[in-house]
């Protein structure tokens, strides 16, 4: 039935379209289905009992202030934990930098809100963060895209890119989500490099940056820029770093952190402040009580063991079923590989088979704004059993054996 | 030091400025100024007890759940239960009609996003919410304003207003903040009625409608919208309704609801996925905790008696204490009133000797999106304790005396 609501949606509501992955997505609700299309941490790895203690000593000892208004900046004391622990990695900031969301969309919703006009273009990597998308959409941001291969954005790519006149570039550099892969420091280097000869600046997107399985941690772009900009112990930079608690912690608590200049810091507040007015000061202060005394530090250690064994689990698992011709990353950390189809086979298509087969993921082809990708999936592999990754890379195997050389008979009789 | 984000500002920000509240409300931070300019719930009834009781039981149950990501909708039986709460007041709805959002601000964000171009006309009451202002301004909205009195919105001002071709109207049927006020039955049918000739559809914001200290329930906007409209059991009327748990449970938790019709819904869905992807689980399922067994109406019987105490202290204080040619509303509920001075007082003028007299309120000007209340303020009574509120009110009234007094020799001699 009609209401009076009907036409009365805004202009920008026509590139707001349901998501095609939730659509399908829907088809792996079964519970036969292994799904490796998810995003989802592994509730194994949830410090439960953490919380429970945290919960409990915040109410007994603070519960006024934890369940009343709190201020559109976020708890400075967690603000100073994240400005110490950003510290560490080698650059100075004060909680002046830091400001705390309601999980990173909203960081990516906000940066969206304060900088994108309609029409303006933004740098991102092919295949990139499809929430980052999503976000920027609503602005109407227009994108120019780089190539991404096994190390990460191709930086023989940007410089093009760069004198299409970018607002600014969006980059993933650690376990990308889609691809898993991580820009290699000369790449880091010779990003930030350019984008200063053209004085664009960067977001910085690191959700993942911490689940670091193998190989030595490279320092953020942030790091980078700022080794020659920091001033009085103030990261006055052209980089917007945002990570979270949401891999490290817990989705479900929906908190994560913003660092930025001052000034910019200034702008996000005023318009969070219009947006959600400030992120649940309960949640803020029990994090802090989790995190306070060194917690995360062994607990990131537990998440890399299990995520590490299952990314092997996955590996192995292709290795053994995947037909000639198939492909796939071999990430360092994160939650997400990438798997290479032959070119001739199309992942959105092939997807009904898939779940015929009892086992999803996304076709890569959504994580690219301009097009292109037709024969890549992502997959993850933090969520899944090692007993479910096995078997559901079997199905996945068996299915594209079959799909291919199906293919390939039609191909040849054509 | 500039960054390169200096000049790549979107022109929206330029909508979007630091609220002169917000400034004017750090110089009351001391501690030795009674503050009437919050609006703040007493934390003497945060269920303190009873959040502690519900996180414990919550994590001993159902960690995995609800520390993992959620759905945008929000948590089912939260949503079920809020469309059984909401159909005891006379509208059958299914939790199809409900969306959880991140506090109130967050549903007045989405409103904006889904419906308003660039130049579009509210019609709003004057004064009005200010939340809301901050959230439209973003997205371009101009007001149409509609004059109020003691019995809220002045019905006959309406159709004149309706004439200038508004994409909705926006109205806080009760206990309105800031002036306390409530709309009167007559006024609501009347408003319905006329809302339906013009084909203007309504957002009804009710976030105090359950704290009525005295006099009867009047009937939703909603209720009364859907009487002619419900069919097959679903909402599917002309009005978006809003409220929250911030005042009948905690702020500090930022849980708060959106009914529509599914349509709506759906749309509102859509763009809440690319602003925050969902509100926190964890505190949708304590909040269910706390609120499944009918703890609710008693609690809210609690929060009425606490704050009917205050208003009364604040009443009778104003009585003894303003001078002459003072008014204020009597509100039958909610958190604030609303005081007039003589009509050649500005009280944002006179703010710097209220704050020398270690009291604040927030000057009345600030609600009025297209200008006007100058001579007026608005009181919050909620915060503060009884003995707070006389003392402030008798600081204020030896204020206003002293500064009514010179004001009118001023006037007298010029």
């Amino acid at each position: 039935m009609q209401t009076l609501w009907d036409h009365r949606y805004a202009q920008r509501m026509q590139r707001i379209k349901a998501s095609a992955i939730r659509e399908l997505l829907k088809l792996t609700e079964q519970p036969d289905v292994i799904s490796f299309a998810g995003g989802l941490p592994a509730p194994e790895v949830f410090p439960i009992e953490e919380f429970k203690e945290a919960c409990i000593r915040v109410l007994n000892e603070q519960g006024d202030f934890a369940l009343q208004y709190g201020s559109t900046e976020g708890y400075l004391p967690l603000r100073e934990m994240i400005a110490r622990h950003t510290s560490r990695y080698g650059i100075q900031i004060s909680a002046e930098n830091v400001m705390i969301t309601s999980g990173s969309q909203q960081a990516l919703d906000l940066i969206g809100k304060v900088f994108i006009n309609r029409g303006d273009r933004i740098l991102v990597e092919s295949p990139t963060y499809l929430g980052a998308l999503q976000a920027w959409n609503t602005y109407g941001a227009e994108y120019v895209t780089v190539r991404t291969d096994d190390d990460g954005m191709v930086t023989e790519d940007i410089e093009g890119a760069l004198r299409a006149g970018p607002k600014f570039i969006y980059v993933l550099p650690n376990f990308q989500n889609p691809m898993g892969v991580t820009i290699s420091l000369e790449r880091r280097e010779q990003l930030v490099e350019m984008a200063d000869r053209y004085g664009v600046p960067i977001v910085e997107d690191d959700p993942y940056g911490q689940l670091r399985f193998e190989g030595k941690h490279l320092p953020a772009v942030e790091v980078i820029d700022a080794r020659t900009r920091v001033q009085n112990g103030h990261y006055t930079g052209n980089v917007i770093y945002l990570s979270t608690f949401s891999k490290i912690l817990a989705p479900g608590i929906r908190l994560a952190w913003i660092i930025a200049p001052p000034e910019v810091i200034r702008k996000l507040v005023l318009a969070k402040q219009g947006t959600d007015l400030h992120t649940a000061t309960f949640n803020q202060v029990v994090a802090y009580e989790v995190g306070r005394h060194g917690f995360l530090d062994q607990h990131v250690k537990k998440i890399c063991q299990v995520y590490k064994e299952r990314r092997d689990v996955m590996l192995e698992a292709l290795e053994e079923h995947m037909p000639e011709g198939v492909t796939w990353t071999h990430p360092q950390g994160g939650l997400f590989l990438w798997l290479r189809l032959p070119e001739q086979c199309d992942a959105t298509e092939l997807f009904p088979a898939a779940v015929k087969n009892k086992v999803a993921y996304v076709p890569g082809e959504s994580f690219h704004p301009n097009g292109g990708g037709k024969n890549t999936m992502r997959l993850n592999f933090s969520y899944p059993t090692p007993e479910k990754i096995n078997e559901g890379i079997a199905r996945l195997g068996k299915m594209l054996k079959e799909e291919i050389c199906a293919n390939q008979k039609i191909f040849q009789g054509a």
